[in-house]
This record gives C-alpha cells, structure tokens and sequence, in this order.
C-alpha cells in the first residue's frame, strides 16, 4: 500500500481486486487487513517495484543530452564486432507496431558503395543549396553535412512494408506506424552507439531513387535512416547547428499544451517544474 | 586544436572549455583571445576519450531491453510533476532535421478528452477485428490494447510540419525526416519513462480525423504518438504479442545484410558475433 501525500490517494487492492479510497488532507482512511502472506506476488496494488537505480537513470539521461549528429570528426579507427553487435541488438529492441520488427541493416564497408552514395550526397547538397535564401546560402555551403567516406562503417536502416502481411495489429488505421518503428530502432541504435563512444551521423540529403538503385532495394523496402558511424576525435557540447548560431534550442516550455492543441497554461504545477528544472540537462554534458 | 581542412570549422579546447569558431572561406569571423600555450592538444588521431562507464552503459541497455508496450497494467498513481518533467526533457533533446524540434506535447488530464479518444478507440477497433482472418479474430479480441482511461496521462506527441520555415537543412529531398524526428522524440520519452518505473503504451488504433478534431490540431500539426502514461502493476519481461504467440521475435541476424539488399553472409565476424550474442539481452531482464 502507499500513499501519495500530494493527493492523498490510496490505492489498495486485493488479489487483483482493486479498490481505491480516497483520503482527503491527511485523513487516513486505512482499513485492509490481510493476511499479506498469502497474496500473490503480482499485487497490484502499487507500481512494480522500481528496479532502476540512480546509477541506471544517470546512464540513460547522460546518453541522451551527449548524443550529437556526427558530421566532420570520424576517425578510421575500426569498429570491433563485440561493439557493432550490442548496438545492433539495442536497434533491434525497439519498439514495433503488432510486433512487425519491419526494420533491416545493410552494413556497408565497401568504399564503392560509400561513393556511390556520397556522389549522389553531393548533387543533392548542390541542389539543396539552391533552395536557402541568398543570405543563409554562404553558412549552408560551409557547414560539413555527412562524413559517408570518412567513417569505416555505413549503415542502411530500412523498412519492410510488407512485413508479417497485409493486416498487422496497429496499423490499421495507421499506416505509417511501420515507418515509425524502423525510427524508433534508428534512435535505439544511436543512444547504444553513443553509449559505446560511437559518433552517428543521419544523412538525408539523398534522393530517395539513387539511393534504393546503389542499395538494391526492392519496392517494398523504404530507406529510413543512412548513417555513417564510426569512433570520432571529439564530440561537441552542443549540436552544431545551435553552436553556429542556425536555429536556437527552443524551451521546453514553449512545447507543452493542455488538454487540447493552443492550451498553454503557466500556472500549472508542470510548466513550473518545468521552469525549474531548466538546468536539468547541464549536469550531464561532458 | 585541431582544424577541419575541408570545412573550415574549427575546434578549440581549452582547459575543457569549448569555443566554437565558424571560419567561412578562410575568414575567421570570430575573436579568439588565448595564449596558444594554454591550448591543450585535441589530438585526432586517436578517438575521444570515452566517458562512459560500464555503470551507464548498463543503465541504457537495461532501459532499451525492459522498455514495454504497456496496456493492460496502469494504476491511478499520480505521476509527480518532477518524474514528468525529466522525462520531457529527455524526449525534448532527440535529435531533429536540421534542429527543427518539430515535437509539441499535448498533456492530457481531463476524462472529458480521455473518453473521446477512447470511443474512438472503440469504434476503430471494431473495424479492425473484421480485417483479421476468422482464426486470428478471437485472439485480437482478447487482446488489450490500450489504457486511455486509466492511465492517469496521455500524452499527444505532434509534428509541426512547418516549424522553422520552408527550407530546413537535411529536409530537402526527404521531406518526411520532420516526422521522423518526432518519433526519436517520442522513443526518447519511451526509454526515459522505463527508466523512471513509468509505463507507456502508444495507441495506434485511432482515426486520424477524429483524433485531431479532439484535440483540435491545425492542418499542419501530425499527430504522431498517441501515448498512455502510469505506474503500472508489473512490467511484462516479454511483449505481450510475442508471449500470446501471435509473432516471434525474429532473430537478429536475419535483418543483418551487407553492402546491399539481399547480401546476408553467415560467415561474415559481425554475423559470427551476433550469433555469439545471442543471450546478450537475457542479462539485463528484469
């Protein structure tokens, strides 16, 4: 049994039957005796047991906040199998909509194939540059976008559409969620990499065609995410394109509505933690 | 110091300190006032010192390998405003295209809005129970597939299609990264949950039209993740769908292809080691 003092909600149950009484400032409303003894282990009654130390919790955080997009600090260095392995089981663990695990690795070592798609990076980047107004053109052109050639190891994250057949349980109504699932195992493979001190860099200034020609892939499979990975000389603090100055980081603050889109609200006791904590991430940037 | 030829971005680090020049052309367009002897070495040869422990990796593997699509287990609990607050902002730090953060967070409390979304629920998921195979009907049927009403949170993650103007960096020939920086978004929120005992599951079976016409999204907002949020009794050491059998987990070295689709290699050592690792994950289950 616990108690939450803030809302002074109790949530007792009872070989899975729950009740809930509610005590209101302070008022212990407080009456089941059982023989404890004989109640099953899955109480559910109060949360699981909380399994996670602060130890755990650092690990996750610190991962998070030090991720960087790699673009221009690849070393040759090579990747050691054991590494490559564990990331790719963290990928693989993602989450997937019906279980459909719609997500493939093609590792690319092959300074051929590596070529092939930095030609096709570079007529994109030319036409891209067309696209930024004359002022942002000159910062544009000078910013390092890909480190495709430079790292020892690309990899290809891809998506079967047709996976486990045509009716997948969450996809219904959704069709895109297959789309998301290979995301999810891209991010899952990122947090590992860096984890394990592997800079990531997710280029998507490619035309889609070139890219499946120079892959091989068929029409059922969707490219979703082309990294470079490989270990880096240095990460830097911030992502880049805050350091020069492209786009500011936005508040947090800012992103959180209520109940429904354009609700914000300053008063509530979220918003304000949220204030509060706004030096939370600092603590872990290396 | 060290100084990216082809880039001209230059990286200085002293005493830990890093100072970021752009250098456009050749131009040095900011100052640097520093007695060069000061000036540590960032040596490239050799790849940045890895500050992660044993301890973090640990802690991100655990929270990769034990996250879960939960449910069927959400207890009324409130989730404190500091626990929620954390969890943003691991979510708010994913990476985004050309730092667009796409990402808003629609926090939703009142059983009013719950309901709506549960009763759209409900009439989608009649729909698909009709688009399953008769044999597979009674499983879905019995299948619990999400806990809008008795999580305590939901939370919309959205995509602002049109945030940061236009033209955004890496967004250029693959105009769906901005929803794909949504869902790191919302995989980031995942894990960071996991870690805190939170449990999360993301409700797919929902109309889109009535989805955004319940939360009152513009056209240019997607919704991307429609998530449940509560402590939870238990956490399954499994998915729910692999346990009822309805899919296996694949194994991982048949999503492992190499330089194109279709080039699997058992004899590659990356392969050999995936196929050695294959308890890698059953360390960390909790």
């Amino acid at each position: 049994m616990i108690l939450s003092q803030k809302t002074g909600l109790r949530y007792i149950s009872l070989r899975g039957t729950a009740l809930f009484i509610l005590s209101i400032r302070g008022i212990i409303v407080d009456q089941i005796n059982t023989s404890a003894s004989k109640l099953k282990t899955q109480d559910n009654s109060q949360p699981a047991q909380d399994t996670f130390t602060q130890a755990d919790k650092q690990g996750l955080y610190k991962t998070i906040f030090n991720r960087r997009d790699v673009r221009g600090q690849f070393l040759p260095t090579p990747i050691p199998d054991e590494v490559l392995s564990r990331v790719l089981y963290a990928s693989h663990h993602a989450p997937s909509v019906g279980f459909m695990q719609p997500w493939d690795y093609i590792v690319i070592r092959s300074n051929e194939i590596k070529e092939k798609v930095k030609q096709d990076f570079n007529l994109a980047h030319q036409e891209a540059e067309q696209m930024f107004s004359s002022e942002k053109q000159a910062t544009y052109k000078n910013l390092k976008l890909e480190g495709i050639t430079e790292s020892p190891i690309n990899i290809c994250i891809t998506c079967d559409r047709e996976r486990t057949g045509e009716t997948v349980i969450g996809r219904t109504h959704m069709k895109e969620m297959d789309l998301y699932s290979s995301v999810c195992a891209v991010q899952n493979f990122w947090l590992a990499a860096r984890s394990e001190n592997l800079g990531v860099g997710w280029v998507s200034i490619l035309h889609h065609d070139a890219l499946r020609a120079t892959l091989n892939l068929p029409t059922n499979i969707v490219p979703i995410a082309y990294l470079c990975v490989g270990y880096v000389s240095h990460f830097h603090q911030a992502p880049e394109l805050e350091t020069a100055n492209w786009l500011p980081r936005r508040p947090l603050i800012d992103a959180i509505k209520y109940e429904q889109w354009g609700k914000e609200n300053s008063e509530d006791s979220l918003s304000q933690q949220v204030n509060k904590d706004a030096d939370f991430v600092k603590q872990f940037l290396k």
